[in-house]
């Protein structure tokens, strides 16, 4: 019987291990280096990172041959974070129950932050070439698949949607379009680099990307609705916020009923994709059910 | 008798095209991606791109094999200036002649055309793979190479130094850590990436790591220099800001004279690191004078 909190729990010390081991710094007392730290080990739920790993196990793959393409699209994940968090977008003071980047250190620390850990995605994703050309072939699309995600075709064009629809009404189709960029570009790259990794063929690929899409919006209604009925003490965040922004959500949009409904029927059609699947994809399928059934 | 105007003016013209092309974009309406492209194409002087070109001229190679990479470090250069200019940072609202990329746009959209500048250099440089194992063991190498110079023990670690050091009054040793890494790291990149792609050996790659050095310094020298006595008309900014933010500058650590041929040593240097060169270094030799020359 597959138990998912000790899973996900045993993948967080491994991301977070080597998290820690790619921040070791020989000059860490430096303002900089802290506010990279602060914000990249503040307690996230490494969703993406752990994706990535399941995905490569699901595919029969070795997950720490995927433990650096996590720990890359954690760091991507993070940097967007602590830009979005800043005054000019979001205007945050808390962040999983601490005070963002920006308060903890300034503004300008909090930007160049967020620089710094797009960059050393980067840095650590081209480090991981030890003299096999078809190695460093594979680790080349790594870098592509996730730098067409978090690029301006991908994430920072569904952070530049959602800015621009603050106040507005949207339709429930403009407001997928925004999500699947804003959030599901991300979660997309996260499984196709660990397939990729753990040697997926085509068909594996395909329908892991189906899976990706709908737990990807699955996620984004489940936490639109914690946002309205959540447990701000179990979020460590304000909970009302998007309503108080006039931000249009899934329950604003479709109802909480109907956005409850919306989000079960994408997590059915994830599990679907993974029919064909052994029991190497259950992290897979249990992550799917997790989506709409956590609390925070 | 090799003439440096011309030179760089092709160059130039290769490289605008270059980096037209790989800003194509199906959405060009988006506020987004006009960022990206106003920031881009606003008549920067391109010094890196066309050092990466030269480089790989130096050492025998074909300029355009070393294309991408040039367009690559063009778009890193331009998200720093980016979010250099930002409130936060400098607050500058002219850059080139033109309003800054917050103040044609605004802020949020500054942060995220920096960003998406950042990851798109990413983008171009892991897209040059077509097959061949060797060759895409060298844009790792170049992606490494890069993200190293741009990221929290290079570049940006130079623009915190900046920062922090404004008001106060730094020793030579201390401005020179800071520009070797605020602008040094970026523009040795520059020259690695183009001997790399151009087949520089061990003994090319040192000898134009040095000139790389030397002239960016010698660069930073003359900027502070122009910032003193140039001609607000001819350089598109402001003339005598670092003295009104009290930055230290090489002129005001050195006095103006010394800062003068402190500047000339350095190129004199340059020059004689690319003695045992032939003349497909002359865009270089060319390139060194030019930087204690120019007007802008």
């Amino acid at each position: 019987m597959f138990e998912l909190t000790s899973y996900i729990k045993q993948k967080n010390q491994i991301i977070d291990a080597s998290l820690e081991k790619m921040l070791r710094d020989s000059n860490s007392s430096k303002t900089l280096f802290k506010a990279m730290k602060y914000s990249l080990m503040a307690g996230g739920k490494r969703i993406r990172p752990v994706l990535c790993l399941a995905a490569c196990e699901a595919v029969g793959g070795v997950p720490e041959d995927a433990l650096t393409a996590a720990c890359a699209l954690e760091m991507i994940h993070t940097y967007s974070l602590i830009h979005d968090d800043l005054p000019a977008m979001d205007d945050d003071e808390l962040r999983r129950g601490k005070p963002t980047c920006h308060i903890a250190f300034d503004e300008a620390t909090a930007v160049l932050a967020g620089d710094a850990l797009l960059t050393l995605a980067f840095e650590v994703l081209s480090s991981e070439y030890f003299g096999d050309g078809n190695q460093a072939a594979q680790w080349l699309q790594v870098i592509r698949l996730i730098s067409v995600a978090a690029g301006y075709q991908g994430m920072i064009q569904g952070q530049m949607l959602d800015i621009a629809s603050e106040g507005l009404k949207l339709s429930a189709d403009d407001l997928e379009t925004m999500h699947r960029l804003k959030t599901g570009a991300l979660i997309e790259a996260s499984l196709a680099c660990g397939a990729l990794l753990g040697g997926a063929d085509g068909r594996q690929k395909a329908l892991l990307s189906n899976y990706a899409c709908k737990i990807g919006l699955a996620f984004q209604v489940a936490d639109d609705i914690l946002n309205v009925e959540g447990n701000p003490e179990l979020m460590g965040k304000a909970v009302g916020s998007d309503s108080q922004r006039k931000k249009s959500t899934y329950p604003s949009v479709l109802g909480v009923q109907a956005a409850r409904e919306f989000s079960k029927k994408l997590v059915q059609e994830a599990l679907q994709a993974l029919e064909t699947f052994d029991k190497q994809a259950d992290p897979l399928r249990g992550i799917a059910k997790y989506i709409i059934e956590r609390k925070r």
